[in-house]
């Protein structure tokens, strides 16, 4: 029998039942990821297997790196596309219980129907045959995408872009619709004056207006949220390090603008005003137009100046944070609940620790409005991983409504990682079933169950964006 | 098969045998929970199943909301009791997974006798059955608790109460003990001058004694601890956000409760060293009594101005802190245990991820006077759920002693959330049980394992506390 | 069935193969304990099983204070060894589901052969049958490592150590390595300038030259860092309780330790100066020797001032810290790492809500020189049990290379605590081989999986080390 083979990750009947019923052939609805609109646009069609799977992947350099391989074979660039392979192929037998070894065959067996284990023995054929399926017509991107059966796609995307690629898309249809996301940490990062002032005249010639002030900033966002939101956005996403809900005035914030536009650096306890005035008017902004908004808390980024010095960010060298939100956390919310400009929100978190604690956030604020209005996200990043989505479904369980949950998203630069959302039906089928096999839930409820999987899976993603 | 039967979250036959044998039917000894003296003194009959079930329930209201319920289905009081419950049994399925469709079950099943599942399906019948029952006799007050087999109850109370209502219990008893708990909270909250004010002059009353300083402040309150006493209790009660230690003279505190009786709003220096002198000198009060003290840390109140200011506390918007607790935590009761001032203590906490550091604070301090003097408490509040229950039983058996573990108490406001005691019974005979079916506990220790079983789910707390 | 039986923790057949096949009787690399290098060099004789068991273990101390032993029982020195060995048998069975219950029955049947329980009813016999045992020559210290199939021991030594016991045991070698690891834990702890200063005397004295600043304190330790080296040394440890990554200047540390040495007590902002300033260069010493550093970060230590003062430190009485620790951890490998100076690192967290974190940390700075570099350690002290086991095996996994694990170590003061080997072993493969039984690791790689656990068990770290 293949590894993965029909029951992967299903270990009881109840479990087969409910993904086979509920969760398998569902549609995707992939609300955040970080794909190129260019590549789509563009029709990508990869090289090779390198390309498409080492040539972004960063949590493949990590796991080689820690495997013992030079840097050259990771993000070199001298080396051969055959090298590279053989040295991630040497890594992946080492990758035993690690989700990368879970993730890399159920792409070899979803996307090039190849069941065979990687490793050394394995490398040359299996480079090879996924070579010669990359050059067909049917795995260039849009058709991958097609495959999947992803119905909608949300890019992450800064406010001066352009999105032309969108437009591009727009105009000639392939059968998912791709939206973009608003994404604006760049108009947030004022501890880097110089790239900040370059910023910001950037997002004034999208907005076609000067940038004097804070208040023309914001006029400025506005006018890019309004166009956003006629190219089909409906959707914000926010990293952030930690939650930030400093008491500040409006002329304050004037004032730490315009000087870190003149060039100074703002210390401390201006960027926490900052950051706590600004987030607060991306949040009214997007309540004012009905769209949801994610807030993804905890990275703690670039870590190795020597990586980042290198080859910049992004290079597998990042960390989760450990910081305490509660405080924070509520008073932000509470601010904008308040005032009635609570949009609907889904919060993330980058530590599992904090799970319960970003629960006990998020259902303070639900107004019953609409279902699930402040929802917990799913399990993402370093947590995109068998133990971590456990974790997130149990927490959400405990301390929620997993009925009313959004599930699964990619957050991935990759066309084929559309798999994370079988590995997560998956596992979510088996943890509902597991509950029905021991007497946790009815076992007269399968019904109800089987439409619970596919809320979870595809209908109330649709329900709650209304893409 | 009825969902709630009898082997309900007993997953192998030890656990089974386990729970017949040293769990089912043992007396109760609800040592810490927030019914209304009042409500029991006069046995309360029950309008109806909303008025038992919704009146004050803010676990439900927060699942209400969540599942898009508005406010005046939830807290609002325009609509009938049949349209809340409707409401209520609407959102049941979808809690599936979360405690509150356990708990809603077990006490159908307890209470009524009612083994259907509640859904919009079978919202009306069961709402006629459970107020046809209710407008019985035997569905009072104390009835019901009678009925669970309940032992002892420690309600909540504040210093200034005058314990009428328990005394009004001893002068007509119903055989079960009802006691208060002596718990302070107010007189520590001198954020507040007003309030503060209001309060201090209210406890001078109830003492009979002028409140001027803070030596007046403990000899008034010395009184009604002794008054307590009087009234059969034996334990305080503490609700905290964390530990306070900080470093203080009796002068500054002097200082600072006279300030505030005088309405200077005290800073945040002024509360720690307040808080930490006050918590201190109540410690010091009950270990002369030789009561057991608690300490509930965690919470953080009231997070919705909305529903704080349209409802008032304990309107469903709580979360969990995540500050530090380790070194405040140590720091405070080494400075009682090398006093000599080290009461009987209970520890808990409300964020699942300090199970372990409070587990090694609490076993610090254990001086071997009694067994398990210093203990760490049940799973509470938002963590009181199977995966609560396991995650503190989990901790408390890795860094402590399961077989001295006073065991469950409600923490509820429900005359029927008794059924509480039977999950958590059944949850721990389940833990315990699954380790012998694994061989981890020796299975020709079942004799022992059945008298550990009783002890957590009786015997210790009568031994600890001593009513 | 015995209770400690070949089957013992390990619950699928997958598991029992691998154990059988890849993990027993594999010899054991202690790269890290507290043995006292005087006792083995002394070979010794142990008085009895209380002297062995009881004489310096805080865990069980912790354990009885906590069942309500007297401490007369407990460190006390008037009662017999008869009178403390049966509080001891007492406690046992109250410790079912406590480490110390497997850990106690393991030693009995591994060092003893008695595969009875020990309880108040066998205590009598036990206690005879051990002394009659270890009163022969096949119990002394030496013979009951080599019984254990200890390839390696590397003790816990101060700089200003004169390792003569090591010398003396290298003279007389009975079949196992002993060698030093360097903790240069005395030299950093600036707080207490009075012991500081005779510390640094006793230093200057063992490198035969003056202290007189801090560039001397450093060519001190070098010396001393040459010293271990040639007697085998290549290995370090650092006990904190969090990171250290204050920014400093090379004059005000030397001011800091200058003014120290002359008996001023340094504020919090000096010690977290000195603290950076002093673990860097530390750590840069390691990194040029090609020696690897293990930090084992979280400790709170000697909570109890009543036991400090009665009995001194590790009495018992110390806790896990919950200080942030992702922004200094992140700081301080980068200070190295952007200097190539970043040795082979084991990371080690005493709380596991920090294991995700830590892990997080250590796999940023791999840098593809060797497999595992840097690495998450094994699960310790109040963690080195099977929850804590399974947790640091699953984070991991999940978010490292499991299979680059240099494995377990005992950290213990005791001569038979090598039975942990076994149970890490054992708890190893049955986490490996539930994955096999339930399809989440391929069936055919059992060979691969066979050579995994005995790379963790044994090569990984003969390799890793190189000793």
């Amino acid at each position: 029998m293949h590894f993965i083979n029909e029951n992967f990750m299903l270990t009881c009947d109840a479990a087969r039942e409910l993904y086979q019923k509920g969760a398998k052939g569902k549609p995707i609805i992939d609300y955040h990821c970080h794909l190129s609109p260019e590549q789509i646009a563009n029709n990508i069609q990869f090289k090779d297997i390198t390309q498409l799977w080492l040539s972004e992947d960063h949590y493949k350099w990590r796991a080689m790196r820690a495997n013992g391989i030079p840097e050259e074979y990771v993000t070199g660039n001298k080396c051969s596309s055959w090298e590279k392979f053989s040295k991630w192929a040497e890594t992946v037998p080492y990758l035993m219980r690690n989700p990368l070894y879970h993730w890399t065959h159920l792409e070899l067996s979803r996307v090039f129907g190849i069941d065979k284990l990687l490793s050394p023995a394995t490398a040359r054929e299996i480079f090879e045959e996924c070579n010669a399926m990359l050059a067909q017509e049917k795995f260039r991107g849009q058709s991958l995408i097609r495959k999947f059966g992803v119905e909608v796609i949300c890019t992450t995307d800064d406010p001066a872009d352009s999105l032309e690629w969108h437009q591009a898309i727009a105009r000639k249809p392939f059968g998912t619709k791709v939206l973009p996301t608003w994404r604006p940490d760049k108009a947030l990062a004022i501890e880097n004056p110089d790239a900040y002032w370059a910023y910001i005249n950037k997002l004034a010639e999208a907005a076609g207006m000067d940038i004097t002030d804070y208040s023309t900033l914001l006029e400025a966002l506005q006018k890019r949220h309004n166009f956003f939101e006629d190219a089909g956005c409906r959707l914000s996403d926010h990293g952030m390090e930690t939650f930030y809900a400093a008491p500040y005035t409006q002329s304050e914030i004037d004032r730490i603008f315009k000087r870190t536009l003149a060039g100074k650096v703002p210390d401390q306890i201006e960027v926490d005003k900052f950051r706590s005035a600004f987030m607060h008017d991306m949040a009214v902004m997007d309540a004012e137009s009905g769209w949801a908004q994610q807030f993804h808390v905890g990275p703690l980024r670039n870590n190795s100046s020597r990586l980042f010095n290198s080859f910049g960010p992004d290079a597998g060298c990042d960390s989760m944070s450990d910081l305490p939100i509660a405080r924070a956390g509520n008073l932000f919310f509470d601010n904008l609940d308040k005032e009635g400009k609570l949009a609907k929100t889904i919060l993330y978190c980058l530590n599992p620790k904090d799970n319960e604690t970003m629960l006990s956030i998020a259902y303070n604020f639900n107004d019953g409005s609409i279902p699930g209005k402040m929802q917990f996200g799913a399990a993402w990043w370093f947590l995109d991983q068998e133990d971590g989505m456990r974790k997130q479904l149990n927490a959400l369980s405990s301390h929620g409504l997993l009925s009313r949950f959004v599930g699964m998203l990619t957050d991935s630069r990759s066309f084929i990682s559309y798999t994370r959302h079988e590995y997560f039906r998956r596992i979510l089928c088996d943890v509902i079933g597991t509950d029905v096999e021991n007497g946790k839930l009815p076992a007269d409820q399968m019904d109800f169950l089987v439409k619970m999987v596919g809320d979870i899976s595809y209908n109330n993603a649709r329900e709650y964006f209304k893409f």
